[in-house]
């Protein structure tokens, strides 16, 4: 099997699934006041460090989630309901979790700007720069994008705002970054960053969010007050636990960086009518995407599949809703690449054959596949 | 160790945590399109319909969550959300989940009613009878109290909410009770219950939600629209899967039942000052309160758990907030009685010589710090 659907989903780590079961030994609620609720709590503490060693910040500004999506929603919804302003913005290229409560938001009565792309995938700063306004509560714009893996300029978006107003709040979701692309949160100087477990080899279920000010949202769900009433409802230990384990495996990225190079090389050189969809110069070296041209993703998805290779045509977010990418239609892309379009995400345990295999059959699908299609 | 603590948290089972093991191995997304994708997805199927055939309703009327708080948050924000009335009932001793939620909606300018309970716990019928009117939404009353285990009358509240108006929704925090007490929905015609998989011996991090009628609530957490846009995100699998296998595992409660009556009676036999806090007709055998009056129960708590006993001062839930207890408080339990409430909560691998231990430390050690107090 290989595996080329790391965007999706990763396989969990050794030193995560060991933690895991540690966690279900010591099974007690991180509440109880015994000795049992103490080692919980404690193993909450351990995880909430690591994630905060790992995203340059102090213990107390990390809140445990259900994963990215609750983190999104919970700074989307959050800052909405806790600012007087009526104002937000965020990009049209953003993950489905931060685009549907803005748009919920914006039936609600808010302004809403979506700032477009261009060719490379890459957020209009001159945009960005003329919907500012004295308004704006909140803007949000992912770090890298799921489906093309393009890098957006974070420090350069924190200036534009810095140059409208210091206090508009700058949330970035790092889903597809965070463990994987250094960052400086102080560099940035970002209000609110959502990183995930399951993308970095930790289980699906859990995640976490940077807070700056705690005074600058409201927390979405209530109760029993846990994690310092920013989050109640008892702490996925389990999860936590993997969470933390996974965020210290070490992942070599220069060595990912190779990979996806001979694979888009091996690609572009050897396939006629393909288009890489993404930039050349700011991407993530775990994705890759490109636009088999007349031939439609899911079939060869399917016929790589039967090779034992295991791709996505576009994002998985989607909850297998077969919509054209969004991603790729505000990029420009025209209906064919759109519908032709693979992701290849790449993981720290694919080797160089893997690669070359993937090419070689590639070469031989999608000949194959057009030659049916004629 | 004798762990008494189980209405805080239980211990995984092993079918739940082989469950847990086989979906880390399988660790696909839910919503990828290949084979690793459909796996996971037919995992959380399979899961669904466990705990539908547990709750006896339809598949899809089941959505996973991340847990009892955000179970009961979703119902409660989510109808708030969705109705045109603007009053709402719930009983003064609910979990913070619950309580909660209903005050922040009282924030927001809702009508909220707080009904009371009887000396047993037991909600007032001829007070929920009275505040009932026309522009109530929502009655949100839980099914066994997790503090006390005292049960309440859910198709007596249903037929007193549909003596005004069949149309308000009922809802039921059922985090107690699922999986050790049979309940017909059918019977009760509930709208919505909300139920946990760590109470029963499943994963922290999840939960579900039935729900009756999709058009009667909004999702708080939206984004790639998973289960149905009920819930996005991507789905929890190891905790799901852990879910369904305790949910299908064989809880004698007439066991349970029989060992709460040998450590109550040998408890009330055989300590003075001692008050049982619950009801004598209508209570859930996994749970005995009883107040050690003039003892600090944390005091005897840490006692007891240095001789291998865990138990609780009242709630876990409510995150080592060193509040006295709401539940007592309404039930009209004096200062000294609350301060010296202890909850044991029975586990079905709990046996009749760990009852008698219990019981002959409890008789040593009260009489002990009682002593040193005088």
């Amino acid at each position: 099997m290989i595996y080329l659907d790391n965007a999706a989903t990763t396989k969990p780590c050794e030193s995560a699934v060991k933690a895991a079961l540690a966690a279900v030994e010591g099974f007690g609620n991180p509440s109880s006041l015994h000795r049992m609720g103490l080692e919980a709590e404690k193993t909450i503490k351990n995880s909430r460090k690591a994630v905060a060693d790992a995203l340059g910040c102090r213990d107390d500004e990390v809140v445990f989630t259900s994963g990215g999506t609750e983190s999104n929603n919970t700074v989307i919804f959050g800052v909405a309901s806790r600012t007087k302003k009526r104002h937000l913005i965020t990009s049209v290229i953003e993950h489905p979790s931060v685009l549907e409560p803005f748009k919920q938001l914006e039936r609600d009565g808010w302004r809403v700007d979506y700032i477009g792309v261009d060719s490379n995938g890459k957020v209009r700063m001159d945009e960005l720069s003329q919907k500012l306004d004295n308004d704006t509560a909140l803007v949000s714009i992912m770090h890298v994008n799921n489906e093309t893996g393009t890098i957006q300029p974070a420090e350069e978006i924190r200036n534009i705002i810095n140059n409208v107003d210091e206090s508009i709040l700058f949330h970035i979701d790092a889903v597809q970054s965070f463990g994987k692309i250094p960052f400086s949160l102080k560099k940035i100087g970002a209000d609110f960053v959502s990183v995930s477990a399951h993308k970095i080899n930790g289980l699906k279920g859990t995640g976490a969010l940077y807070i700056k000010n705690k005074n600058t949202l409201n927390p979405i769900i209530v109760g029993g007050g846990q994690q310092k009433n920013m989050r109640s409802g008892t702490e996925n230990v389990v999860g936590i636990a993997a969470f933390g384990s996974a965020v210290k495996e070490k992942r070599d990225s220069e060595y990912v960086r190779m990979l996806r190079e001979r694979l888009k090389d091996g690609i572009l050189s050897n396939i006629p009518d393909v288009r890489y969809n993404g930039s050349n110069e700011e991407f993530s070296p775990y994705i890759l995407n490109v636009s088999f041209v007349g031939i439609k993703a899911e079939i060869l998805l399917h016929t790589l599949e039967s090779s034992g290779i295991y791709v996505s045509t576009g994002s998985a977010c989607s909850s297998n809703k077969p919509m054209p990418s969004h991603v790729l239609t505000a990029m420009g892309c025209s209906r064919e690449e759109i519908m032709g379009a693979i992701r290849f995400s790449i993981g720290y345990d694919i080797t160089l054959d893997d690669i070359d295999f993937t090419v070689a059959t590639l070469c031989d699908k999608v000949a194959e596949i057009r030659k049916y299609m004629r």
